[in-house]
């Protein structure tokens, strides 16, 4: 058995006892352990953050679990099928979160497959940029999908993705954030939440897409770039980043299957509504193409549709809205 | 200096000399090394297959190359300023030079890099499919290309890349091959050239292509599917590869150029002539969708127009097609 295993093994014990103490003898017996065993394996979990009390002829308890997003903390309280649920990749640092998902993808890795790392010394944004990723304050997840959909209907998912994110926010902070077209979340203007998405394909169909998001959840303002925001610097307290992250798994994992099964217009109103740029005046850099006009809508592919001054029509499939 | 590297420029002395010999004392001093080391580096080029005749009192004489793809080859007599030109990575054989080219385009090696091997143990197809690759039978070709696109303008490419097959079979065989759309070359129905595209994306831009081009050139019938033809055996007689391959990385780097600068449109009317599929009855299975109808036009985008019996026009950027 590999040490994570027994890990994983001795605190589902402790879980199960909830507020009583587990015997050593109990855990001995059940591993099939000598005490000196189980006792080396009770120090390998204390050593991970745990703090586990030993009284005599009582045995251990479980007093608090560390601020860490563990692999087994995330899937032994995740309601979902196939996202974070069969294979969870954790990591204390990446380069970035995506290129080991990629990676992971490329092996074979199936759908739903996640990679959590505490911090990121490369987290990637769009058109190349940074997102800055302070250890132990942020959520920094990546997650293979494979759809089986044409190429044409992908960039939905990422502006459903940001659904699912807003939709966490609202549920964990009671925080009402908006969607900047096509990728991004905002609290009051400023940036709380990225995605990035990235993809092997043929030019009809994805072998798979990697959907990275980045959060600022914990850290202090001095952390993060003056135009972004945590939700600790906005409701001034710390989230608990293993439950707001079993929370967002789930609200992905639900949407995921919407889009799936119901196609983007099922989901394009919740957009449409949630959206930060409808009406305004805006300027919309397509990689090497400008546009600008007023934002009319999010059409039934995800494609933010703009009126030119001119009076022309736009769709516009991916692209860094500025607003004017 | 690299033995490839001194292999190269002796190489080179011989083919400056053209008709004449080329004393060894002439290569030891222009490379400054002993008349041991010299001799030691000739034979190293004949152990390549090169055939090299040495005469008493008049020096050595190149008599002939080897039937091999073989980078230097490729490069001294090819016309591209871009596609072949600056980096070849040759191989004796390979998975697939999609895969590997696909790892060197993620390691940063610039547009126009191209893979090439003798053979490939695993050459891949579209939809999973396998293509048998004879061991220096054929030309097993990679392109890395990083157009600055729109995603949309992607699948054109594989199209174009098929017009520059077929106009170089017509030039090197004079043989007019057709274009089945959207990714292969047949001759008389049968295949003689097929084409996988693969890129790494994001929603919106890519950030790199694989055009993959697999041909059947001097493979015996014993050696390649049923329902596949190499030019031996529709000519008759050998071709030399070299020759071919150059011709093709010639019309590959036009043609691409001419799409990136005025796009595809200008290369339309020639796709739309060469196309085995328009004015036919015809099944297009694009991943899990099944059109039926008779194909009418391909499009200002490259998309396949299918008219249905309901009389519905479709578009269709890829898929498979087969004729009823």
């Amino acid at each position: 058995m590999k040490d994570s295993e027994i890990k994983r093994k001795i605190l589902k014990f402790f879980y199960e006892k909830a507020e009583g103490y587990v015997s050593g003898e109990d855990i001995s017996e059940a591993l099939g352990f000598s005490r000196a065993n189980s006792w080396k394996y009770i120090n390998k979990i204390r050593n991970d953050g745990y703090e586990i009390e030993a009284v005599p002829h009582l045995g251990y308890k479980l007093k608090s679990q560390p601020d860490k997003l563990y692999a087994y903390e995330i899937s032994r309280g995740v309601n979902t099928d196939i996202i974070g649920k069969k294979s969870i990749f954790y990591y204390d640092s990446v380069s970035s979160t995506n290129d080991t998902a990629y990676e992971l993808a490329e092996k074979g890795e199936p759908e739903g497959t996640i990679v959590i790392a505490e911090g990121q010394t490369c987290g990637k944004g769009r058109m190349g940029r940074k997102w800055l990723s302070p250890k132990g304050k942020g959520i920094y997840l990546s997650i293979i999908l494979r759809p089986d959909m044409e190429i044409d209907r992908i960039p939905s998912i990422t502006l459903v993705m940001a659904l699912s994110v807003q939709r966490t926010i609202k549920k964990m902070c009671d925080i009402n954030a908006g969607i900047k077209w096509p990728n991004d979340i905002l609290i009051n203007g400023r940036k709380v939440c990225g995605i990035l998405t990235e993809m092997k394909a043929q030019p009809d169909v994805a072998d798979f897409l990697i959907v990275g998001i980045g959060m600022n959840i914990n850290a202090e303002k001095k952390q993060i770039p003056p135009e972004a925001v945590s939700l600790k610097m906005e409701i001034g307290r710390e989230i608990n980043r293993t439950s707001f992250l079993r929370c967002l798994l789930e609200e992905i994992e639900k949407d995921y299957k919407k889009i799936k099964r119901e196609g983007f217009p099922s989901l394009r109103d919740e957009c449409r509504k949630l959206s930060t740029v409808i009406d305004k005046q805006i300027k919309v850099r397509e990689h090497n193409k400008l546009t600008e006009g007023i934002a009319v809508d999010i059409d039934e592919k995800g494609a933010l549709v703009i009126r030119t001054k001119t009076g022309d029509v736009k769709r516009i499939f991916s692209g860094d809205v500025s607003i004017r």
